[in-house]
């Protein structure tokens, strides 16, 4: 240990940088000019974006900035206009907005010139599931930051104040503009009088950087927590008591978001409960906010065990209920129809339902991707989201211009789901910092490359010059920007390929969904819910025929998707498992038998981590020794890992292939029965 | 397990080949032609040879072998001469011995031609750690084949016999002709009457294929089992309790080979506990055996805490009473002056004692090998170290020629510490019964190469034909016998090389010496029990100076090898770290820095490893399923541990160099901590 502490100061010493520990994440500037700041508007945001100017301006020293609140008809809600030397918006937050936009622009050395900011959504939240003891479903860096146990769990403290603030201020600069502070699978007792105190704490803080506060609601509140004997949504007293429930919060927090619901999913109660719809649950509490500017969220995420293929049913459900949802509802759906998957196909919903208004979910903890152990840069899966063609209203109906509200006229809103914690650095993994960065980028402007995301993300988060108005040094810029980059951009395609290439999905262990468990099944576990039922293995071949033969679920895609999807020869490689059972001797593109392939991609993926390794590695001149050595010590295991997901699966399906891993790929290290013994979770 | 059964059916069927446990060794065969044996002796071995000759004889039919006992100046001890109708020897076992010749020569298709057979040592030993409670120290093969627990566990059984009678033959089949059956660590409880009647029962049936059979003694015996006051070998009532006790034992064992005796080592009693000397105690037990014909084998493995290099102990310890032992002992030294490491110099004793016969003492079992999970075949490593040059009597004198009796005119023997044990392939790893044939084959002949060796083994273990008469296919020599062979001989660089390469050594984790430890130790466990001890690392270099400016261990060596050894420029490579603290930069031969070249080393062992693998995985057609599957495990988790002694060593000495892995190596995939948490054994 000695011998450790010691090597670590010499390090420190060797990079000449101070070791970080991420707490500042992309906000790390430390540096400022003096600057005349003209304009002035009453209001706490105004003055907060002033304050971030004068503190962070990086700029000409004692340059001129306008700050000017006034309408433009260019200008589209919290949007702004940035020039130079000046910033312009409709709204006092699009003044902050553009003061960020201005300062990252600082940051990232780009010159600015005169251009409008347009976000693409009217509202960009982010949805913690947070449990009221502090624990965060899928949340693997630390315990949740707005929920504390123990005796004075609920007394608001300092501290408490300062990491909202900082939440706040890093979400703002990014665009984020509210935040449902609440596991979707809720508890009642956030409704409750002493809980609610907290939330108003919690978002009279949030409020001063523009961020609205949401929560998730229990559908049985009314019977658990207002003691009544249901909670039929047309039940007059279930009505009553959550207008007098709004009212009551809306006393305390005025400008409050409104509600995300999660019914009739998981086991979770909903209006399905009494015979009613999705339709009466929802529009009943759209009745009850709607007098005070509230919105109701009301999650597509529902599968029932009885359906044959699960795939399918969130649009069988969803789809008829077109037109009859009240406009303060959004039905908010998972990007892809399963469940955050490595690579999934877009929901088929988008774009589907054309009278109702739609919002992309994302999931930004990494649920599916190695939690916070493996470094997964996940805007490379966005953008494919984002770019996927509906083909709804014809070519070009991608699933960004079917929500954004470019072909729909409706609300428009998209909701991430946080990876923060109470860990110093936010994320766990310094890299996952990336992926909330990204998806707030997105959330403004779903048109942003991923490699522009990750060119400012690493420039503001490891740039060794806080000053920036000393170059970026070459050597930073070829050495560590550029391949740090492409570690990043190349990330997504690594991690499907170790985990689930070639529409492989769902082929967790148990229920972490962390190590690779392909024959996970156990007595009394719904079908849907075991592993087999996806990838579907024989001796034949593999995958899940989703074609006309198998559940049709290729019906829910419009044509030419439909006819796209539903051909062997036509079905994208990257989808080929996820739409048809392919036999092991299926010939693809390149040639190889699917079986070969298969072997290839695992492997392939296993080799680009242990590239990132490398890279890493050689970047450590340029990296401070606190995160260089989190990194590297996260990337060991990442690797490790990835052996383990390529061992197990090759091992797996070999048994159902019967035929030889090719003989240029490294041999597994494992043998099959003892990573079955293994439960691999993670921490 | 369903799918996995069917599939091992499925290769079973797919290879053609009878699946096989191991059980039959290197006599796998179960076929034969008639022949006709002539000539005739009395004895249980001359009809044991004949039978043997009758029961496997593979060439001519009805071909005419004639047995003939007659003295030959040719022939030495229980050599032979072999022609292709005649086997002549001095005694009955040479008759047998030829016959096992015979049919090896038939078995591995060479052609029979008229040649002496001569033994290079006069007593060819296993020593077996079995202990009384049937565990077997360093044992890794199941329990002892000699001793069982249990209520009856003093019965000798029908199934005791069968094991003790294969195991005879087996040991005949190489040459061996002796056996001492228990532990060097001693229980005193071996010399009690109910054990002796079990000794004289497997002495009964080890005869009858020519083994003797000998066991180890404690020193305290005579206080412990015959309730004397002491042990003291110069008490003439000590001296008298072992006349007697050896008398009880000739009693029940006629041709009772003697005793193997550990004193003085490791916290076992000896001699000096009462103030008297090696010779003392050996020389005592000498005469209690010399009119039956006994011999005592005393170990030189002693080293006591006070010394400042454990290296040098033995011999400063035993050299200056050289000429005073008598005939009948026999000194018995460890390869290595440390402790069977994967790579030592020659123990300095070999040549150094020139009055006093020396006997090697060889470790089958793979203590420092990876145990029966890692693939070694050691007997490169005993080549090695048969020709080495000592020196002592001019250039020429190896340690072959040193211990065999072609200097040094004293009885010879050598003893190799067993591997054996209950599990159904007798050795855990089946490679691992190819160490315990080459022992065998080279205590028989040590000018045998390792290459010959593996080259008869793996055609009498893996022939896939056991009708010699049918030609080897030629697929099968290309394609397994010469890849898998070529396994075989780098398998102990390999390990070498991952474990401890340039001369590193005893650097492994706590006590059971199977995975990575350079950092262990433990508060009030004695120095030289410690790793640190061994490797002397620190931010300067690395290795132990046995030099004259350090323990100066390389005086005990012959000159040219002293100056050859003590000077950092001439030192081999191999050795570098066993005699030398070198700089980290020190500039090796092939132009890296010795740190570069540490992980350059490490980085080779690993990837020699998973080249094994897939060289085993090609060879798939041409094994059967048991076998291959059985391998192919071990060979997986060989490689997985392969890289966690990489991983563990250079990130621990990282700390010490404080320079960089170089890049273009696969970077570790553990960390320091975890491995360090991990108590890394194998069963």
């Amino acid at each position: 240990m000695r011998v450790s502490v010691c090597v670590f100061i010499l390090l420190l010493i060797a990079s000449g940088l101070k070791a970080e520990d991420g707490s500042g994440l992309w906000l790390r500037n430390n540096f400022a000019s003096p600057v005349n700041v003209v304009g002035s508007h009453k209001s706490t945001i105004f003055n907060v974006a002033k304050q971030e100017l004068l503190n962070n301006w990086q700029g000409k020293e004692n340059a001129t900035i306008n700050l000017l609140v006034k309408k433009d008809k260019r200008i589209i809600g919290d949007g702004f206009l940035l020039s130079s030397d000046k910033i312009q918006a409709n709204t006092d937050l699009g003044i902050l907005y553009g003061v960020f936009e201005l300062l990252r622009q600082q940051q990232t050395h780009q010159t600015v010139s005169e251009k409008v900011y347009n976000p693409s959504y009217e509202l960009r939240l982010l949805n913690h599931w947070d449990n009221l003891n502090s624990s965060v479903e899928r949340g693997y860096a630390g315990k949740s930051i707005f929920w504390r146990t123990g005796e004075n769990g609920l007394v608001v403290t300092e501290n408490d104040k300062r990491i909202w603030t900082e939440y706040a201020r890093a979400n703002a600069s990014i665009g984020i503009n509210g935040a449902a502070i609440n596991n979707v699978n809720a508890s009642p007792d956030i409704l409750r009088p002493d809980r609610l105190e907290r939330v108003k704490a919690i978002a009279d803080i949030l409020r001063t950087y523009g961020l609205k506060l949401y929560i998730s609601i229990n559908f049985s509140s009314p019977k658990i927590v207002g003691g009544l004997s249901d909670s039929d949504p047309l039940n007059p007293e279930v009505i009553n008591w959550w207008k007098e429930k709004v009212k009551e919060i809306y006393t305390l927090i005025p400008d409050f978001g409104g509600f995300l619901v999660k019914a009739n999913s998981e086991g979770q109660p909903g209006p399905q409960d009494y015979g009613r719809t999705h339709v009466d649950g929802a529009n009943m509490l759209a009745d009850a906010v709607k007098p005070y500017g509230g919105i109701i969220m009301w999650r597509a995420f529902v599968y029932s065990s009885e359906e044959d293929d699960r795939a399918k049913q969130a649009y069988a459900e969803f789809v008829p209920f077109d037109g009859q949802f009240r406009e303060n509802v959004i039905v908010q759906v998972k990007n892809g129809p399963i469940d955050f998957q490595p690579r999934e196909p877009f929901n088929p919903l988008f774009g589907a339902m054309k009278k109702t208004a739609i919002m992309p979910e994302l999931q930004i903890t990494q649920e599916y991707f190695g939690h916070s152990t493996h470094l997964v840069y996940l805007a490379p899966m966005w953008e494919e989201f984002f770019h996927s063609d509906t083909h709804q209203e014809g070519t070009g109906s991608t699933v960004a211009r079917c929500t954004d509200g470019s072909i729909f006229k409706h609300r428009t809103a998209i909701a991430g789901v946080a990876n923060t914690g109470t860990d110093t650095n936010w994320c766990g993994h310094h890299f996952a910092q990336a992926n909330w960065y990204a998806y707030g980028r997105m959330a403004w402007n779903n048109q942003l490359t991923s490699d522009q995301i990750a060119d400012e993300w690493i420039k503001l988060t490891f740039n060794p010059e806080t000053n920036v108005r000393v170059a970026l040094p070459e050597d930073w810029s070829v050495n560590f920007l550029k391949p740090i980059k492409q570690v990043m951009l190349e990330s997504y395609e690594a991690s499907v390929n170790y985990m689930m290439p070639l529409g492989f999905h769902h082929i967790f262990q148990a229920s972490h969904h962390y190590g690779p468990g392909p024959w996970w099944e156990r007595d009394g576990v719904r079908k849907d819910w075991t592993m087999p039922y996806y990838h579907n293995a024989d001796t034949i071949g593999v995958g899940f025929n989703r074609t006309i033969t198998g559940s049709n679920a290729v019906a829910q895609y419009h044509e030419p998707l439909k006819s796209i999807y539903g051909n062997l020869e036509t079905c994208p490689e990257e989808f080929l498992l996820w739409f048809h059972h392919v036999p092991w001797n299926h010939k693809m593109k390149n040639g190889n038998t699917l079986w070969d392939e298969i072997c290839y991609r695992y492997d392939s993926g296993v080799k680009q981590v242990r590239q990132f390794q490398v890279v890493w590695d050689k970047a450590q001149p340029y990296v401070d020794a606190g995160r260089f050595d989190a990194v590297q010590r996260r990337l060991r295991t990442h690797a490790h890992d990835a052996q383990i997901w390529k061992d197990a699966c090759l091992l797996y399906f070999q048994e159902f292939s019967r035929k030889p891993i090719p003989f240029d790929i490294e041999r597994p290290i494992h043998n099959l029965d003892e990573i079955k013994k293994n439960d691999m979770d993670r921490p």
